[in-house]
């Protein structure tokens, strides 16, 4: 069965965030002065293959804790989704 | 009136992810081989002022085609959600 993982990883709201700012400024520098904050992160979208809901998620949090996201300075999430059997 | 979005800007389907690929390699490397792809993206939580929903989304369509995404390569996405007054 193939499963669509989306994984999201931010940096922990105490950790600064250069890019972040960047944008922040090169917005207000175009003219969007509404802008108060910009955080920037990582988007990942795997597709895997396992037997079931639970086993898909076990590997997707398995993927963050080993490689994706740094646990010292950032925070992870993602959701899991069944393709359908015409794409697996 | 204070608004989150989040934005989701992703390389379109024909373009090559070499970080993908990498991303790929590397959990099979670590022993997961039941991951099919892996495609890398960009993620970005922008907190803005709006004086309402159509405003916000207009201007966060904006900050992606002038700023955060690159046209010719990327697509994007977002959602739009208000921040409870106590944050605003």
């Amino acid at each position: 069965m193939t499963w669509l993982a989306r994984v999201y990883v931010t940096l922990k709201p105490v950790v600064n965030d250069p890019q972040g700012l960047t944008i922040r400024q090169a917005l207000a520098d175009l003219g969007f002065g509404s802008v108060r904050q910009v955080r920037s992160g990582k988007y990942f979208e795997i597709q895997l293959e396992a037997p079931d809901r639970d086993a898909a998620e076990a590997q997707v949090d398995a993927f963050c804790r080993r490689l994706l996201a740094n646990p010292v300075i950032e925070d992870y999430r993602f959701e899991v989704e069944q393709l359908s059997p015409a794409r697996a």
